[in-house]
């Protein structure tokens, strides 16, 4: 398929596992054995799929394939779910013809539930035979829950020995917070890349995108990113100036996946940068920028386009940073609104009016301590995320 | 007025700071010096009346008068703000003859605004007039946001020497959280009780109620709770077991406010009663408590009477508390739900649907590490807290 990188195939099937007649059940076969990369989440409550995983990639034998489902997280789930995991894995093995352990499992969904076994076995002739028609938005679409649109985009890099492309695939839409999101992704890449310094790109570039937005600042047991690089295009990022392009690239795909997360964050209407100046130090200016785009009140303000810094302050105001209250001066998409403590003067509510009628709300936070910095991407709290979320289940 | 102790009056005005019609300035005096205890915001940026508060109770004469607004919070409003706060205790010391000093200012509303002097200045022949002629409900009124009903009550205590008094208000609703709410709170006695005795109590009480109380995680600017013991009633709590008695009746009446203030939590339907066991420590198990109480997908299950205990596995597992995971123990409406590492059996959506439909949801989560404990009152997440707050200033 045109959208994928060398050497990959994806299948998918209409498993059933909570909705019947969508595709439930996504596949990704490499041709040949790749390097991987991944992270998980920190969540202590470590969903079967997320073990199973750790344990493969503990192995340290290179990986062929991924197979992800929505409907059911496999979490919670006990001993029963981790045995339930690696029966999934022994049929998808023997269906593609390869081994168990070349396989990682993902999983989202209602938390708790067991699978349905029966669904999994029946699934795997169409997984056959549909391996290799499909493509990456395929794939996305098999493991969407909640989000309203598929994630996923494909970037050229030309690297000194030729052209590789990095696929990034991803689901988001709610649990979404620190040390990744309720999230599965998947970058696939065909250029050669050593296993350390595949997993340190990894590291580097979640950390400034997946780690840096929040939807509703709750972690799920699930969250995963995996990388594949397969070497198919014949082109090695072994050169340092190979591997900083690469990373490039690594980070740009992670950074317009994690956008859209936000963007599609559950009944989001917005997407809040907030950026936080000065601080004493990095750790403090994440602190007030995590404080702020998780404050219920400045999200509801945010959806409904209303220039209520007093809540922006107010949250500044109960983060554990140091600051002095009159060095704080805070700007709402451009305008500088308050300072030496107090309100500027000007008609705010005019002069923001349509700015906040833009899908993208600038919030920048001096503190005026030192050189401290950090940016949050947070989405808004609409009516639409209370529905989705009350009614989750039913 | 019957449901103040002795020695109290209320005056009100409708001076419109910001509707017309109702009543938005309400004032308290009392006939002698009163003993004051206070407590207020932990807020970085503390709004005018909250420094003015301060400043006066630091130069350590007793108290006559509370006044409190609505409509603005002076809060966000530098020097300008300060000197308006002066100058509207200084317009009501001339109105009720005592000294500015003697008068502790409250004020809640939007951030940022200025007050209008001139309807401050037009409002006390109405304060005057009405001086005596209202009681409890109407100082609440006066300063109620948007609550949905009026906070208070009254309560009589035994003392070896008598029969004593405690009349308690207060206003909600949003920006509800740690180290009180957005939240003003009056308790007025006829006791006679000694300053640091008072004060002491006052601790002690909001440590166990209103600091143990959550609508949505935002701690205001002005968060005030003031006690006055004017000793009107003739009888002193000086004897150790009356100190006693009276700490109990206090703690009691905070405990009822506490929960009024949850239970109309904006938009609230709920109130989930968090009780977190078996911790490390007291920390532990309130940092688990309030992650719990916090996330929006708990929140909202609990909107939806969702049984949805996995979204309360998740908050636990992500928040800071050292458990293993297979220790934990969790119980909704008192049907254990999560044990092992595993969901027990039952048909817990029938189960659980009438408890759920229930407005108190107790939640009880078993960590299995020591003796620590913390039980947090949390408000759910609906669609009229979202439409409340993306609406508030229009």
């Amino acid at each position: 398929m045109k959208d994928l990188p060398q050497g990959y195939m994806v299948g998918t099937a209409a498993a059933g596992f909570k909705k019947v007649g969508r595709d439930d059940l996504g596949v990704i076969l490499s041709d040949r054995p790749a390097t991987c990369a991944a992270l998980f989440t920190k969540n202590k409550f470590k969903a079967a799929p997320v073990l199973i995983c750790q344990e493969t990639l503990a192995l340290g034998g290179p990986v062929r394939c991924i197979m992800a489902n929505s409907g059911l997280a496999n979490a919670c789930t006990g001993d029963e779910g981790i045995a339930n995991c690696r029966e999934t894995r022994a049929l998808m093995g023997e269906a593609l013809h390869i081994y168990d352990e070349q396989i990682l499992p993902l999983s989202t969904g209602v938390i708790g539930a067991q699978f349905a076994m029966q669904a999994w076995r029946a699934a795997m002739p169409q997984v056959q035979a549909s391996m290799g028609s499909k493509g990456a938005e395929d794939f996305v679409r098999a493991f969407m829950t909640t989000d309203a649109f598929p994630k996923f985009l494909s970037q050229e890099v030309q690297l000194s020995g030729g052209t590789v492309r990095l696929t990034g695939m991803a689901k988001g839409a709610g649990m979404i917070c620190p040390n990744m999101a309720t999230m599965l992704a998947v970058v696939l890449t065909d250029a050669e890349v050593e296993a350390t310094a595949w997993q340190d790109m990894f590291q580097r570039a979640v950390a400034q995108t997946f780690n840096r937005v929040s939807v509703d600042g709750d972690t799920s047991t699930n969250d995963t990113i995996v990388g594949l690089a397969n070497g198919a295009a014949g082109v090695a990022a072994r050169a340092q100036s190979d591997v900083i392009l690469l990373q490039q690239a690594l980070t740009s795909v992670l950074e317009k996946l994690s956008y859209m997360l936000v963007q599609d964050g559950e009944g989001a209407t917005k997407v809040m940068h907030i950026s936080v100046l000065g601080a004493k130090n990095d750790k403090d200016a994440e602190n007030v920028a995590r404080t702020v785009g998780h404050s219920q009140l400045v999200k509801t303000a945010m959806y409904g386009r209303d220039a209520n810094w007093g809540r922006i302050i107010a949250a500044v105001g109960r983060s554990n940073a140091e600051f002095k209250a009159d060095d704080v001066r805070v700007s709402l998409c451009g305008v500088e609104l308050f300072a030496h403590g107090q309100p500027l003067a000007g008609n705010f509510d005019e002069q923001l009016q349509k700015p906040l009628e833009q899908r993208d709300i600038y919030v920048e936070i001096v503190l005026g301590q030192g050189e401290g910095s950090y940016t949050l991407r947070a989405s808004d709290l609409s009516h639409d995320y209370v529905s989705l979320n009350a009614d989750y289940r039913s």
